[in-house]
């Protein structure tokens, strides 16, 4: 892994440098984004992408939006960073930890009437919430690395690696510490079609961890499920309803499906910030669709394969209902049915 | 879809004439293969595929050595006979269509003493089993249609079209024949990797019919199964043991599963060479394992994307279960539980 934060705040030059996660593996390339339009496209086309680190380039967005804002009146200020934080918001519906971000800098805008103190405040929490991501997945990689045994292969989908997150991880961060601790994994690493998040990054990432995988195709995980070759799936989650539904990278509910089918425990990974408690149940969660290019744009011995003027759907993701996940790893602990309470009950701990 | 099938038996020339299934849907390619080699090189490769189609070209294989066979003694010819049968049907272990077809061949090889009879009847044997690979499929397709409702949306995995058979195919011919009949449907082709048959041969093939079509990738199917939009699921088959599970596509178990847990019904459509009665359950049939490099090899947005020294595994076959399937449908009609008495029943049925 780089020895860099997948995003990194320059206090000095005002800008976000960020890896360019649509060209890993090919090349580790930053690109340095320096207004609040450049992190908002960067989080739609996937420049930087995963649920965790999208909520604090969005905080970042928003500090670049008032100290860019010329406004000294703090109204007109407040209307900018309304304005940014409703922009930063629209880029991605589904992930919530985009909207709980941009929450806690809509409270810092409110916090001072001096437009100095809002931007230093601003600048502040976002810094902070990048610190806490790092803190909070190390967290959850040690209470989720007691589920991990000696021995297991886990079926892991899309990335929830150092790249989904300012550093670290959260499903791969606890598959991480386990590997760390001498605990011997193979990792069965679902491509995670259409945008190949398992074969670009979740590789990419266990290759430099030294973490021995395989790669295959989504729909291989029941064929490896069904043979007693799997002991645990992992995912992460892009949002999660109160009553436990998880909304998370297309496939998840599939892959879901087939563990338990065949008594295997699925875990799903992340902050307590990914649980949305004003969602009741997963059909509620909004569902983002992408463009159709990300499924008909595929490759095969250098020729694209697709017949000219078909259409695809795309949609991002899924919801896996609560009945088939096992258990929720977050920063303060394994989290077990039942969901609806037990959840509420861990995010309003304090 | 061309005026051709999908290999034809020049009897001139000694060539079977295929079309090149790899080039589709760039090119409508057609290659003559002259020996048994050439025939079990193109199945291996996958230049003919769909378990119908490679049982007759086998068969094909067979008439081909029959013919270079320098032997005018009969044991020697049959000797030759048994070499090209063993070959050709290890060219492919999962799809029983091939042993089926090499074992009616072997049977026409014993049924005379005179080499010029076997090679005659072998070539005889071989056309009329190409012919009623057409007339097998067009009676399942009337069986099959009954089953299909105006305004349903069919999620299909693979190729099982007129590019899997001889002509006219087996899931695909279904759905054929229901839009023929004016039933307005929709397909979500599953684009079924690692080898793209859904995007490739499914999508072009009903591009050229004028049916409507949506490509999605495999793990999407769950989606819209969930959300209440799909009727029914259609695949194939490449064996069926006694017991009513399926070897099909990787992938076919994981959507089986998807559809049952939102009660959408799934119809597995095959001939009843396709079954195994010497199987009892669908763990006893061999899975070939392919070349990891057909799942490593993929590109996206012109790049290779697998990250240098990947490993990958490829299983190309996986097992749904009988529990999970809805109905067979053969060409002597629909077949339901219990399928071990029904299955035996309707193949012992003459």
């Amino acid at each position: 892994m780089s020895k860099m934060r997948t995003i990194e705040w320059d206090s000095k030059a005002h800008q976000l440098i960020v890896i360019n996660q649509r060209l890993i593996p090919q090349r580790l390339e930053r690109v340095a984004l320096s207004s609040c339009q450049d992190i908002g496209q960067a989080i739609k086309d996937m420049t930087i992408r995963g649920a965790p680190v999208i909520g604090v380039a969005a905080a970042f967005g928003v500090v670049l939006s008032a100290l860019q804002s010329s406004s000294d009146n703090v109204t007109m200020l407040r209307q900018d960073l309304e304005q940014s934080i409703q922009y930063l918001g629209s880029t991605r519906p589904t992930a919530v930890n985009l909207q709980w971000a941009l929450e806690r800098m809509h409270m810092v805008a409110r916090s001072s009437d001096q437009p100095a103190g809002i931007r230093q405040s601003l600048e502040r929490e976002a810094m902070q919430m990048a610190d806490e991501d790092v803190e909070t997945n190390q967290a959850i990689a040690r209470h989720g690395e007691e589920l991990i045994e000696d021995g297991d292969t886990i079926i892991h989908h899309c990335n929830t690696g150092a790249l989904a997150t300012v550093d670290w991880g959260t499903g791969l961060g606890i598959i991480r510490l386990a590997h760390e601790q001498g605990k011997r994994i193979h990792i069965l690493v679902d491509e995670t079609r259409p945008r190949l998040q398992g074969t670009r990054l979740t590789a990419w990432e266990l290759k430099q961890y030294g973490i021995p995988y395989d790669i295959i195709t989504d729909n291989m995980a029941g064929h490896f499920l069904s043979r007693g070759m799997v002991q645990k799936v992992i995912f992460g989650a892009d949002r999660v309803a109160a009553n436990g539904d998880v909304a998370n990278k297309i496939g998840s509910y599939m892959l879901a499906l087939a563990a338990y089918d065949n008594v295997v425990p699925v875990y799903s990974v992340f902050p307590l910030s990914t649980v949305d408690l004003d969602i009741s149940q997963g059909s509620d969660i909004p569902i983002e669709n992408r463009d159709p290019n990300e499924v008909l744009d595929i490759q095969l011995d250098g020729e694209r394969v697709t017949p000219e003027g078909s259409s695809a759907l795309n949609p991002a993701f899924d919801i896996t209902p609560a009945r088939l996940i096992s258990a929720f790893v977050t920063e303060r602990g394994i989290v077990r049915p039942p969901y609806f309470k037990n959840l509420s009950q861990i995010k309003g701990k304090k």
